[in-house]
């Protein structure tokens, strides 16, 4: 199989990094096109990258110079690591000019034509994607859900069949989920911040419309918003990678704890089934330790894209509690909208 | 008013460190009388404690010799810093001596004729004390409640009056909670640990015995816990003092944001009417701000006795929800068992 | 004695909170003008200062305007807290204007005219002053040195009597010293950055001449710089507050441990004689402790105001060698400027 | 070629986990035998270690069962990550029994007969190995230096040419070289500890003996330490591993920084000559960028075999002042050993 030419438009911000990292020999994608903005462009990669991973630049993509975001110039498909404040209207550019943009920016996500997609929870609603001609476009956006969504999504979504009701969260999460410069070290070195912007609201209706269902209406799919009724409390903890959640969830009584970690344990999906490139092995790993998930030890597994749980036992209040653990640039952004687009590949839809 | 005399059991271990401290220049109390175990009897006590406070070590206490805890021995009133390994057995052994044992240890917490204090929530469980008499006891037995145990319930104390039914917590604890050498360094930086060993079930049983209500039975008092249900998850995370409270409740619907707002507001005791010399004039202070309480900037407030909250919102799952912050090892420990030490002196007990 | 109004330029910064926080309750000085920034002025200086010191903002000071910064308004002696990027006009048009402006900022310390002070090293450079005048001023310019290089002149100041000739140092130096929002968190979280840009030559070139001597050539006064040598490496660590230095110095031989530990320790300057407000009994404390200092322990003594050394011992290389600590934003920013104007006021030339 | 089974002292400590890590899909070792104390005897690994590394704990090795540290059982190689509180016994106990010992125990390091070797810069230290007859043993020891040591060693090797004659270095040193638990946590979070016992001693006397000669004298092979003189201060600060230093040198006049420069770029030694499997390609890389190297982003090179080194420049007092940076608990410890063996076996004396 030829490997196809792909783009990442915002390539140099943090996101935009774990980008160039993923893709870096990638079976299926082939790096080809580095957009910046105007601060960026012409530039050497490198010279333009304020590097901050722990991984050496990969050298192909080090050389390249920096485009400008020119809709219709670079390939087809194009990887969006675009900061929300410019993201709506180049993004959309992009889609009329016919590329199919695999976005991380939370512009699109909850618009009733544009999938928000977790591969393993909700690969069907991929069939929003035709609705898009509508507006005109030649090409299409599709979108992955903000970092805590991604795996909130991932654990709940195992406990559907129990009739999930209610899920309260408090979030303990990393810094490199505010991008670069981003958190002042001042605010969070021996600290707790309580608050992260507008993270909870997107918590508590992303996640909903990742867990609802694919319904056609009048002949046109639309996807209804699960029922369960999510409260997040949002915190930032001096930790450079690695989403932590305190989870509570009301399930339907007489579900055992052994079903809950059975739930948990066997839950695979498309990307399982299809052997996807950057799929893991189990999209969730339950750790039977009694101090874990933890950050340091367990964000890499599965090279970041593996959801690892713990801790799973009854909660006086809602009926179940637990620990998860996501790692918040690989699963919760680039990985996450790279695992969107070998679904898609796979799929037959790009 | 002459200076009562009083003594602390465990003196070098962070707890004791932070009695020696609070009682340096104290207008009631005076320090006359450090005991340690074995390995520090006998030296200096600046030799003997690895003073880890960022105040320097008080000069008087510095050049005192440290004791051996022999029951009889030192002033009447003792406050106890013991690890609970020893404490069960030492203190039981104080309090027959005829000492009053003024405890931060938790093996008496639960005991149906000890009072487990927040002088601002239940000074009245003091009535509990003539009871322990039937031990046999000269003296008798006093304690304050685990440190994250103290926040959670002073939070809580102000809404009992809106039929307070459910809550959920999730904290964020600072390192000192786990004394010296506690927590390694490898653990901790950088990270989050999910466990605290015991303090779930510490913060889920002590809440309802403090809030509840000093009944007599048959002649003899004893206390009701509160019918409150309570759900906690623990973590630790990179912070020196300060204990972070992520908190919901389920109370009476109609009550409005402002009606909760002003109920911590306004929320005073005892220690504030009688102006005891450890009581901050506030006991729960609002934050108005987004991003507060934060342990870093908050911590400190009303010299660590303060407890602050922030973030007042509705909770879409129980009703309302907020963060709250206190001091570990002073408004959870120290400070708290010194209160109670203020009460009883105030009340005419000791 | 009356209070003296004072203002403070750049009041809303990191070092400006600290002279708003120096300045409260000050004996003789009295905070009634605070100017900012055009994003500041009209607003409450509580809105307008993210205010990051973990005691409260003074509530004095909170509901003050903030004010533009005119030459000519506001009081005759101004602190100034400017960024290196407006100071070199601005404080020129103040001190034009009649102002006495002492300046935390870099722009004039190396001017020939201007004195560059540690009250306690070398009080004697004040004599600088009256060549302002042929600038034209009405007013005058005083300035502090940088953090790093205010502990490394304090500690090599008692040394100069045994012929210091060589320096080697290597700063370990906290996050605050680069103000707000300063380090992101994502370059220094467990992480050492070897390079802090224009530190070393700044350490370099102001020691010498703080310790240089005040001589009149031909009726002018004129500072000749110190002849040692000094050799500098800048590191940035995780710590908030307290820049520690591993020090290296050649000196007479013969001279022994105890001579160089008796100097250190029984160095006094005019703040001491004098009892100025801000100045600590002790300049230099010297800590017995084989692991010390340490700035979580030990950055707060004398309120911020002493510097503390520890470990001193032979070394091989040049002779002896030993660490010293110092608060950067308290003895090594707003308070050094503090005490110069303290200075200043006790010998009369305010 | 076959594997050769090999066997871990003291497999359960951090640096045990290392050797355990390293020595997975060894291409030339097998392991097959992990030994630890009493506490740790016939449990399973993945019980009797608690993992602290942020790869899961191999598999093979995950099951296997702790065995005594018998000398005589295991195979003929062992890799000895002992405790230097039992190290001097054991190790002899099983060199005298006929097992090579590859330790990174600090016991043997200054024997007259015991090669301390960093394989790029002195593998002809070896030859020492054939004294240790006299002794009596069957098998015999070799040595990897100090962590801090290492890297301080290699970045001077290539400068041994320039007539080396004195060096300062101040280390600021991660908590992993403590082990575990090691540094507790309340001493380190947001702090730095300026001691570390016995360190300075080691750097000082271990590089001289690294970078000394092999001369033959009457017939018997011996080490001439080289005769530069060392001064080390050395600190620890809140990184998880990498030991950062801050090195100044006095080397020949006339040489250019452009000569110490390329000296570095292009040092080699026999590993890289063998392609030595865990050898890195470049042992040295210069990191052009004002402000690297950093433990965060550089640590891991090579697979935490390569030293970084940045920031040369003139220093005034010596001649030349750099950075160097190195993995403590791989380069410094197991993978030092491990290097150790896979010249050993190269070289046919295995």
């Amino acid at each position: 199989m030829a490997q196809m030419e792909v783009g990442v438009l915002g390539a140099t911000g943090t996101v935009g990094q774990q980008f160039v990292r993923l893709l870096d020999q990638h079976p299926w994608f082939k790096l080809t096109w580095l957009a910046g903005s105007e601060r960026s462009e012409g530039k050497r990669y490198a010279d333009a990258a304020p590097w901050r991973l722990s991984t050496p630049i990969p050298t192909e993509s080090a050389d390249k110079i920096v485009q400008a975001p020119v809709p219709g110039q670079g390939p087809k498909l194009v990887f969006s690591a675009l900061d929300a404040a410019v993201a709506g209207e180049l993004e959309a550019a992009f889609a009329a000019a016919g590329h199919i943009v695999v976005s991380n920016a939370r512009n699109y996500r909850m618009e009733a034509d544009v999938p928000l997609l977790v591969p393993e929870v909700n690969p069907e609603h991929l069939g929003l994607v035709p609705l898009q001609s509508t507006r005109g476009w030649k090409g299409s956006i599709v979108t992955n859900p903000n970092c805590s969504t991604v795996f909130l999504a991932m654990a709940l979504a195992p406990l559907r069949q129990f009739n999930l009701r209610q899920v309260m969260v408090t979030t303990l999460q990393a810094v490199s989920g505010a991008g670069y410069p981003g958190v002042p070290s001042l605010d969070i070195l021996g600290n707790v911040v309580p608050f992260i912007g507008g993270e909870e609201e997107k918590i508590e209706s992303e996640t909903k419309r990742i867990l609802g269902s694919l319904r056609s209406e009048n002949g046109k799919n639309a996807v209804v918003p699960h029922g369960v009724t999510i409260s997040a409390q949002t915190t930032r903890v001096p930790v450079i990678d690695g989403h932590t959640e305190s989870i509570s969830v009301s399930i339907d009584q007489g579900v055992t704890i052994e079903d809950v970690k059975q739930a948990l344990m066997t839950f695979r999906g498309r990307p399982q089934d299809q052997r996807l490139p950057s799929a893991p092995c189990h999209p969730i790993v339950y750790l039977p330790e009694q101090n874990r998930p933890q950050p340091r030890l367990d964000v890499d597994r599965g090279n970041g894209m593996t959801v690892t749980i713990g801790r799973l036992r009854p909660c006086s209040v809602l009926g179940y509690k637990f620990i998860a653990l996501g790692h918040n640039t690989v699963r919760g952004a680039a990985g996450a909208a790279l695992l969107n687009a070998e679904l898609m590949q796979s799929e037959g839809v790009l």
